[in-house]
C-alpha cells in the first residue's frame, strides 16, 4: 500500500523522536502550544470553520446511520450551538467496526503508528477549529481550549502511539530457534510471532477533556490494531465529532475502512455507554467521569479490559516555604484556572492551626487563608482577565456547588465566590472561586471536604500540626482516591514524610512549585497522568501496562 | 545491604544474557536440563533429602502457623507421603506479608532481581529433590518431573524476572525537565519516578504443573516489590513447599523479611482459596485449574488483577504430510508423554474422511487412525518405556475418564488403553492412551469431543475435509478456548488457511512437527506458553503484559 508507505516515511522521525522522549522524560512536543505558531490567519480561520458547523448536521459520510440525527450540546458561553450528529443502532456501530476490523489487525505495528500520526498531524493543523469546539462545550477559556484541547491532547495521543508501537514491536516478526542436542543434530524451529488486535475498543469520552481525556485510549487502542467507538458526553460531542471524521478521512486516504473509527452520538439521556460497553464484541474500554459509573464498568463489562479515571480529592498540604509570594501566586492560580473543573486541582488546603513559617514570618493560619484569598482575588479582580483563566461554569451541577458554597451550606467562608460578566460572550456563566475554613477534626466539616466537591469550591483545613496534615493527605488519597498531591516544605523531615505518604498511597506529588508549573498540569512525555495505584484511577497516561494488554501475540512455529 | 550487593554482582551476568535472551526468542537457559550436569551423587543426593521428609513435619521457620498441621498428598506411584505443613489463619498470614512488604517496597528494582535470582539458584541446586517432590505429587514419570518441574519451571521464572526488571527500569529514577519559554528564562522541574508494588499477590497452584505453571506467576509478583502468599493445590504442595522454605531462606540471608513468601496449605476441603481470593488485601492473583474457578475469579476478585490459565482443548488439524512416519511418531508421543495430562497436549485430531496425501500415498481417514493407534501401541509396548515416558494418572478424575473411554462410553476405539505395570512402583496407576473415533457432525460425538477430556483421551474426529476441519479448529478455539494447536500440510493455501485462523481465534500454532520437539512443549525465552486472547488463558508467560500492570509508578517532582 503505496500510500501507508509514503506515511511511514513521512512520520519516521517523529515516532523516533517521541519513542525516545518517553524514555527521557525531558520536555519535548512536536505540537507547537504557542498559537501564532500555526500562522497570523488561522485563529480567524479556526473561528470561521467552527462557526460554519453552527445549525448544521454534522457529516461523517458512510458512517453508520439510524436514520435521525441527535444533537445535545450546550455552550457553556451561551451562544446557540444546535449541530446535529448522525445516531446509529449499536449493532450497526459494531459489526461496521468489524468489518473495517480486518484490514486493520494485518497492516503493520508500523504502517498503523504512520496512519495515527497523520491523524495527530491533521488534527493538529485544525487546532484553532478544535479550539472553538472544546471551548464552547466545556466552558474552557480559549487559550487553554486551545492548548490543553489541541497540542497538549495531541501529545497524550501521539505518547500513546509511541508506547503502543514499542510494546508491538518488543518481540521479533521472525526468530530462529536452535537448541544443541549433544552429538546428535540440533532441535531447529523457525518461529513467528503476529500481534493480534484484542477487538473493538469503546472510549466513554468526558464534559471538560473530551480530547485531553480521550486521546490516549483512543490511539492507545487504534495504534494496537482495534477498531474504535467513540461515546462522546452528551454535552460535549463536536471535539470528539471532529476528531472522528479526521480519523476516518485519513484512514480511507491509507486504504482503510473508514468505520474503524465511528461516533457513538446518543438522543437525550439514551444511556448507550452502558449498552456498548456490555456487549460481548467491545473488548476494551477507557473511561473518564463520575466514580459511580467507573465502578459499574469495573464490576459489570467483564468480557472487556476497563481503564478508568474516576473522581478524587487531590491535597495540598502546606507545612512552610521560602517563597511565601511564589506559593500564594501558584496556589491562587492553580484553583481559579478553568474554574476548578480539573479532575487534578486541588480542593483541600491543609494548614497548620498554629500557623506555618515563611521567608515573611510565622503565618497563622487565618492569616494563610486571607493571604490566599487576597491572592486569588488579584488574579481575578479584573472581569477580562477572570473570564481568560476561569473560562466558564462546564454544568449546572457545577453552578449548583458554587452557589451552595456562596450561601454559606459548606461552611464559613473566607473567600466568597463573584460573578463575571463577560463582554464577548454576554450569557457565560462564569463564578469565581470559594474558600471554605473548616476543622480537620470536625465530623460535620470531614463530611464535607472528603469528598469530591467538583468545581470551584475549595477547602481551607486547619489541621493540628503538619504530622496531622500528612495522615489527613493518607486517609483521603486511600478512601477517596486522587489525581495528585501538592506539598510546601522547607523542612527535609517533612519532605520525606509527605513523598513517603504518597508513595504507600501510590500518588504523584508536586513539591514547592512557585512559579509558572502548576499542581493539575502534567506534561506528555514526562509526567504521568494519576499512578492507577488508588481510588480515582486503575490507570495512567501513558505507561507500558496501558498499552501492553490491548493486544496478544499468536506464534506461529514450524519445523525448520 | 552487602549482601544485596553481592547478590547483584553475583547474578548481573545471569540477568543481562536474560534480558537480551527476551529480544532474540534464540534457545537459551542457565539451568542444564541433562540430569548429569549436576553431579553423580545429585540424583542419589535428592532422592534422599526428599525420602528424609516422608513422614515428617515440614519445616518453615518463623511461618505464620495456627497451631495445627495439615497433610493432604497421595503419590500417584503410591508411596506413602504423609508429609504434613504449618497451617496459618487467612488473617495471619496477610498480616505477616504485608509486615514484611515494607522494606522489599522500598529495595531497588535491581536488589529484587538479584534476591530472585539467587532463589532460583538455589533451587535449581536442589533440582534432583524437586524431581522428586514434584513426580511424587503430580504422577510425572522421574524424567519430565525433573525438566520440566526444575530447570524448565526456573526458566519460566527467571524469564518473569527479566521481564520484571525491564518493565521497572523503562522510566528513569530521575531526569530533568526544562521547558523554554522564549525570552523569559524557562521552566525546569526535577522529577523522581518510583516504582510502588500494587500489594500483596497469591499464586494458586495447580496439580500437574506445580512449579512450572507457579513460578512465572510468583516471580513476577516477588520481583516487582510484592509479597506472595502460596497456596498449593492440596495433592501438589511439596513442591511448593520446598519453593516457599528456599526462597524464605534466600529473603532472610539478604535482610528481609522470611514473610515475603508464604505458603497457604489447608486442610481437606477447607477451600482457602476462594477466602484469600476476596480478601481487600489481595491485589494479584495468579491461578492454573479449572475453567469453572477461574471464571469465578475473574468475576468475583474485583479487587484484584486476575491473571488465569483455565481448560480448553487442543486441536490437531491434519491435511498432508511429507513425512508420514515422522508426523505419526510425533503425535503419539505428544499424546502419550504424562497420559495427556498437560495443559498443551493435543486433544482433537481432524482427519478429512476422504483422507490424506503422505510420502507414502494417500492414507484414508481409517489408515491414518489405525497407523497411529499402531504408532502409540509401538511407542509404549515395553511396560518400563511406557511407565518413563506415560507417569503416572495423576487424580481419580483422571482414572475415571480412562475407564469411562475404556468402557465405549465416549465413542468407538480405535484404540484401548492398557494398564502398565510399573516394577519400581508396584502402587502406580499407569494407563496408555485411548483412541477414539468419532464424526465431526454427529450432535452426540459433538457433545463429547468439543469439551475438555483432560486425561489420556483423544479423539480422531472425521471431517468432511480440510476446510470443515480449519473451520472446526476456530469453533472450538472460539468457544472453548486452546492453548495449543497443530497442523500437518504439505500445501501452501491450507498453511495460509490454518495461520489465518490461528491469528483470527489467538492461539498459537505448532505446523510440521516431526521431530524432537512436540505441539504440547514450550520453551521459555523462546516460546510463548498460550496468547490470553482466548477462554483457555486471560495471560501468557511470559510477556509486557503479564508483568507491567503489577507495580505502578508514582512521580514527585520539585521545582528546581
Amino acid at each position: 500500500m503505496a500510500a501507508v508507505d509514503e506515511l511511514i516515511e513521512r512520520h519516521q522521525e517523529t515516532l523516533n523522536r517521541a519513542l525516545s522522549a518517553l524514555t527521557e522524560r525531558d520536555y519535548w512536543s512536536p505540537y507547537p502550544e504557542i498559537a501564532k505558531a500555526y500562522g497570523e490567519s488561522a485563529p480567524a480561520e479556526g473561528k470561521a470553520a467552527f462557526e460554519a458547523l453552527l445549525g448544521t448536521a454534522f457529516a461523517l459520510p458512510g458512517h453508520p446511520q439510524a436514520g435521525d440525527l441527535v444533537g445535545t450540546e450546550v455552550s457553556p458561553y451561551g451562544i446557540e450551538l444546535d449541530i446535529s450528529y448522525p445516531r446509529a443502532e449499536v449493532d450497526a456501530l459494531l459489526a461496521a467496526a468489524k468489518t473495517a476490523g480486518t484490514a486493520w489487525a494485518a497492516a503493520t505495528p508500523a504502517a498503523r503508528a504512520a496512519v495515527c500520526l497523520e491523524i495527530l498531524a491533521r488534527i493538529n493543523a485544525r487546532s484553532h477549529e478544535m479550539a472553538q469546539a472544546v471551548m464552547h462545550t466545556t466552558g474552557q477559556a480559549y487559550a487553554m481550549a486551545f492548548q490543553a484541547g489541541g497540542p497538549h491532547a495531541q501529545d497524550r495521543g501521539l505518547e500513546a502511539v509511541a508506547y503502543a508501537y514499542a510494546e508491538q514491536a518488543k518481540l521479533p516478526a521472525e526468530a530462529g530457534w536452535t537448541k544443541p542436542q549433544g552429538k546428535r543434530d540440533p532441535l531447529v524451529l523457525r518461529k513467528e510471532f503476529v500481534t493480534v488486535p484484542r477487538g473493538t475498543a469503546l472510549v466513554i469520552g468526558c464534559n471538560t477533556f473530551p480530547t485531553w481525556n480521550g486521546y490516549p485510549g483512543l490511539f492507545a487502542s487504534l495504534a494496537t490494531g482495534n477498531p474504535v467507538v467513540v461515546k462522546p458526553h452528551p454535552r460535549a460531542v463536536l471535539p470528539l465529532a471532529l476528531t472522528v471524521k479526521i480519523a476516518r478521512e485519513v484512514l480511507a486516504e491509507a486504504g482503510f475502512d473508514a468505520n474503524l473509527v465511528t461516533l457513538a452520538a446518543e438522543r437525550d439521556r439514551e444511556g448507550i455507554a452502558k449498552t456498548l460497553a456490555l456487549h460481548p464484541e467491545i473488548r476494551i474500554i477507557d473511561y473518564t467521569g463520575s466514580t459511580e459509573f467507573g465502578d459499574w464498568l469495573e464490576r459489570n463489562a467483564e468480557q472487556a479490559l476497563v481503564y478508568t479515571e474516576k473522581a478524587g480529592v487531590n491535597t495540598v498540604v502546606i507545612d512552610s516555604t521560602d517563597n511565601y509570594k511564589g506559593m500564594l501566586g501558584n496556589l491562587a492560580f492553580a484553583l481559579s484556572l478553568y474554574t476548578g473543573q480539573m479532575c487534578t486541582t486541588p480542593q483541600n488546603l491543609l494548614i497548620p492551626r498554629g500557623g506555618i513559617e515563611t521567608d515573611q514570618g510565622t503565618k497563622s493560619y487565618d492569616e494563610v487563608v486571607a493571604d490566599l484569598a487576597r491572592s486569588i482575588e488579584g488574579l481575578l479582580g479584573d472581569d477580562a482577565r477572570a473570564a481568560a483563566i476561569l473560562g466558564a461554569v462546564v454544568n449546572p451541577a457545577v453552578l449548583q456547588r458554587s452557589a451552595a458554597a456562596a450561601s454559606g451550606e459548606y461552611g464559613d467562608l473566607a473567600l466568597a465566590p463573584r460573578v463575571v460578566e463577560s463582554a464577548e460572550f454576554p450569557g457565560a456563566t462564569i463564578r469565581t472561586p470559594a474558600l471554605i475554613k473548616v476543622e480537620a477534626h470536625k465530623p460535620d466539616d470531614r463530611a464535607v471536604f472528603l469528598s469530591e466537591c467538583f468545581g470551584p469550591v475549595f477547602f481551607a483545613v486547619a489541621v493540628d500540626s503538619t504530622a496531622d496534615a500528612v495522615e489527613l493527605l493518607r486517609q483521603t488519597v486511600t478512601e477517596q482516591g486522587a489525581m495528585t498531591a501538592t506539598g510546601y516544605t522547607t523542612a527535609p523531615e517533612v519532605e520525606q514524610l509527605l513523598v513517603r505518604a504518597c508513595l504507600d498511597t501510590g500518588v504523584c506529588l508536586s513539591l514547592n512549585l512557585t512559579g509558572g508549573v502548576y499542581p493539575n498540569q502534567t506534561a506528555a512525555f514526562s509526567d504521568l497522568h494519576g499512578t492507577g495505584a488508588n481510588p480515582a484511577a486503575n490507570a495512567a497516561y501513558t505507561d507500558a501496562a496501558f498499552v501492553a494488554n490491548r493486544f496478544r501475540t499468536v506464534e506461529i512455529r514450524r519445523q525448520a
